[in-house]
């Protein structure tokens, strides 16, 4: 019974990710969306784009990453992708809430997660890059939907959006490149983005 | 990229999912659940507690049906466990609400996901008892971590609770049976729960 009480301390403790807001809005601008969304979305994305992932990607391994992705931001909070500033002490305080978080859970468990959030952040692995990609299509098309969202507020320009989305245009699926791509470029057109 | 684009079509729609507001407050009591967040945190139950799904359960069925078991609330709505003049309609609502969502996607797709949905619903596989489980265990720890929260709104009687999560006491794990009896008993106790 003890293992199980840890376990379920960690999904308690997880609750707190409902409460951790992103800089993106949800599509019908009512309110900023929340990392728990933000992870049940991109688990949707893997599922239903499986098809587009490399040969041999595993997706439960995707889904998996995609659900745990965010968890660290509990302690670590959200770093939003264009504030340089906060990017400079980012790792650091990701790793250590990702020790934090992960002792809840019973040891081997703890560090196989804890290894698959390492994984995803180092985006080197078939699943990591694919999954990664998946974390910078679903904001750029909320913002789209948005009509420009967290672009129009910070003054986000094309080449920065192109610049942090280069796994999509190196490694992704041509199809969900041209599918950006015309979507990032639509959006500068109808002023969403700036040129 | 006409499969592409419905499929990307489905990923859009489905951001209705955040809106969907449930019974069920979050642990903090700050305010209700969505069924996005709900279903994220059925899939990180689903992935922490897999040690404990019956043999030779396939989980990466499981963490889907997790992410997709309430989709067709974005149409047909939630309803709530104990309103049983609304429990009347659900089948005949959700279904038309499958139709009408899945019928975004192409068409093999849709079908294969309307009936892992299905599945679900109909609780025989290992999968799908083994899910639904999870989905009676989530809001039983969430209604003790708020006190009461909707057992108290409601005047839910201990009977009423152990009768809808049925399928815990028939076919969880003895452990797991073990640790929801004890939340609900101390729930008694501690007056967040009708006897």
């Amino acid at each position: 019974m003890e293992k199980l009480k840890k376990q379920m301390e960690f999904l308690i403790e997880i609750d707190k990710l409902k409460n951790i807001f992103r800089q993106t809005l949800i599509a019908d601008k009512s309110r900023n969306e929340n990392d728990a969304e933000h992870s049940w979305h991109m688990a949707m994305y893997a599922t239903i784009l499986e098809e587009y992932a490399p040969k041999d990607t595993d997706i439960l391994k995707v889904i998996k990453m995609a659900l745990i992705h965010d968890i660290i931001e509990i302690y670590a909070g959200d770093t939003f992708l264009y504030d340089e500033e906060m990017i400079k002490s980012k790792e650091k305080r990701e790793k250590e809430a990702a020790e934090k978080i992960y002792s809840i859970l019973p040891t081997k468990q703890g560090e196989e997660i804890k290894s698959l959030w390492l994984e995803f952040e180092e985006k080197k692995t078939n699943e990591a890059i694919f999954c990664a990609t998946l974390d910078r299509i679903q904001p750029i098309i909320l913002n789209y939907l948005t009509k420009g969202g967290t672009w129009k507020k910070h003054n986000i320009k094309k080449e920065m959006v192109l610049k942090k989305a280069y796994l999509i245009f190196e490694k992704a699926d041509e199809r969900i490149k041209k599918f950006i791509l015309d979507i990032i470029n639509e959006s500068v057109e109808k002023g969403y983005l700036l040129p």
